[in-house]
């Protein structure tokens, strides 16, 4: 499988992309804490603002209730190269489909799809995208649905790895979730990604609960039967929950502005400008993918989780910016953790 | 002011809905639970189930991560006679936008309410309805309307008893929503009445969190600039929470079904009918307005909150119907309790 060869515009595709998880270790209180995550200036930094947010003496201490945390997930939470997980989900989906109906192999963009596997992606303009997403994601139930991305979720694996998609999530960031929550932070999932694909795996890969995933969403209805109803997944999108549609997202669902906010790339931006421009204490974490060596090395000319804008923004909005090959011992749980950089620091 | 003399068709008006509450006392773990209820079936039903699903020992032993509770509000968790509470704002937010911009006393509908009062408001169709709604909760931005609606519930007071709103609450319901928090159940408001109109007021008068409010939106856009950027509330419907619009909103929010629903009106039918048929045991409770004394007492034929539907399907579907006469022993927090009914049992 190569890598798309052209600048992809997320933000118009958004119900097709998002994400997976490893078993990390979480965190125990009595642990110290973030271990995957070398002894820089960036763990301090986090470590300082957890200490004064939820210390009743702190002048920045904030009630509890407030210490609300949001986390992008694609490149943030776990890998997204060399395409959003979630796209791979539909190349398999559409194979499984064709099985059925045969007739989709005579139909573009299908037919290159099902040729090729996910190589074809990179040929493929932002209308056949959807189409993809579209025929792969709606016309079914919700229960349905989740059943087949959990089935996925549990056997698919990356072409690079050869592991488990949700074992593609980073160990320091599982470690950062739980860190949070055991300060009596609630931290939500705020991605570009689906809604139902994410809650079909991330509940357990991260320990995030259903009802704490915000994602892009398509157009539900209820339909009544005699057992009670289904939830049908409508060919039509509701919610694009990228860029802008971050800070709208988190204000349907949660209805307050949060204190922390992390993302990776320039689809995060207003999300991590909302955050940390609220009054009081406020912190943005904004990850930089530098390590082609564990993982992969991308910002401003990537087809894939673009990160150019971002980088301009940091500093004078105060954001900690995570160099990953200098700032984590470790990328994914099954890795030994390495105690100094490796990798080369740009 | 009168009661409507028309049928209104609330779910056409959706956004222009809703709800208060009052100071109730919380129930805690080492008190006789529900101490506003009778002694009657009703009550023995809560706790029955509440005892079934939270002990570990029994067949019925739900986790406590899936002890979801829904609850509408509107005539469930407060009043909304002689109209919805929202179309209350809605008529005083108008007389203070008249006062700015005189010009609006020359528009209908506004002539009429301006000059009328909320009485006007049975006169007026559902196009002049929603033109009321918009004018009085878009336009602005999020921060700003939180804070009229705010100022609006800590001062306006019910035409019939002279108490604020948010006194206008349920005392029994308050209590039923703190016992199933004490119980591990997670309480969220599922009402057709407005998201951002309900988490002004209802995160105090019920001890329910704003991330646990759903209910019907309007269309959101972050506007960005130098001060980190605005949510505007713009002049069109992004969701109608009402009807089968309820499960819709449950899944879009909470991505689970819930195991207890409580409603009072044929618009909480869908919410009821999904929530009661999953598999494990499942709670409906369905609020009968019963008594015209200490409340209102209405039901098929009624204006506002028509129970029609809800009476012939509740006992096939097992729900538990409040017979508001008979079971509560006060309705709001501001009266004494009395034992025994004194309403005619219909």
């Amino acid at each position: 499988m190569t890598a798309p060869s052209r600048a992809w515009r997320w933000p118009a595709l958004l119900a097709a992309l998002a994400c997976l998880c490893a078993f990390s270790t979480p965190g125990r209180a009595d642990e110290e804490p973030l271990p995957s995550w070398r002894e820089t200036p960036t763990r301090a930094a986090i470590l300082d603002f957890v200490a004064r947010v939820s210390d009743p003496a702190s002048d920045d201490f904030v009630p509890m209730e407030a210490r609300i945390a949001v986390f992008d997930n694609d490149g943030n939470l776990w890998a997204e190269q060399p395409v959003y997980f979630q796209l791979l989900f539909a190349v398999d989906r559409l194979r499984a489909l064709a099985e059925a109906e045969p007739a989709l192999r005579q139909q573009a963009p299908f037919s290159s799809i099902l040729a090729e596997g996910p190589a074809a992606l990179a040929a493929l303009d932002e209308a056949a995208l959807v189409k993809l997403v579209l025929a792969t994601h709606t016309g079914l139930d919700s229960t349905t649905f989740n059943g087949l991305v959990a089935d996925w979720a549990a056997s698919a694996t990356h072409p690079r790895f050869g592991q488990r998609y949700t074992d593609l999530t980073y160990a320091p960031m599982r470690e950062l979730l739980d860190y949070l929550g055991n300060n009596g932070f609630t931290c939500y999932i705020v991605s570009g990604g689906g809604v139902a694909f994410m809650r079909a795996w991330a509940p357990a890969a991260y320990g995030i609960p259903p009802e704490r995933i915000i994602g892009s969403r398509f157009q539900l209805t209820y339909r009544a039967d005699d057992s009670g109803g289904t939830l049908q997944r409508l060919p039509e999108l509701s919610h694009i929950n990228d860029g802008p549609g971050k800070p709208v997202g988190i204000q349907q669902v949660i209805g307050r502005r949060p204190i922390f906010a992390s993302g990776n790339s320039d689809g995060d931006l207003e999300m991590l400008t909302w955050t940390t421009s609220g009054e009081g204490p406020r912190f943005g974490l904004l990850l930089h993918h530098t390590d082609g060596e564990r993982e992969w090395a991308y910002d401003r000319e990537s087809h894939v989780g673009k990160l150019d804008e971002g980088l301009e923004r940091a500093p004078a909005l105060g954001w900690t910016v995570v160099d990953m090959a200098r700032d984590w011992a470790r990328v994914f749980a099954f890795e030994a953790p390495v105690e100094t950089a490796t990798g080369a620091v740009p």
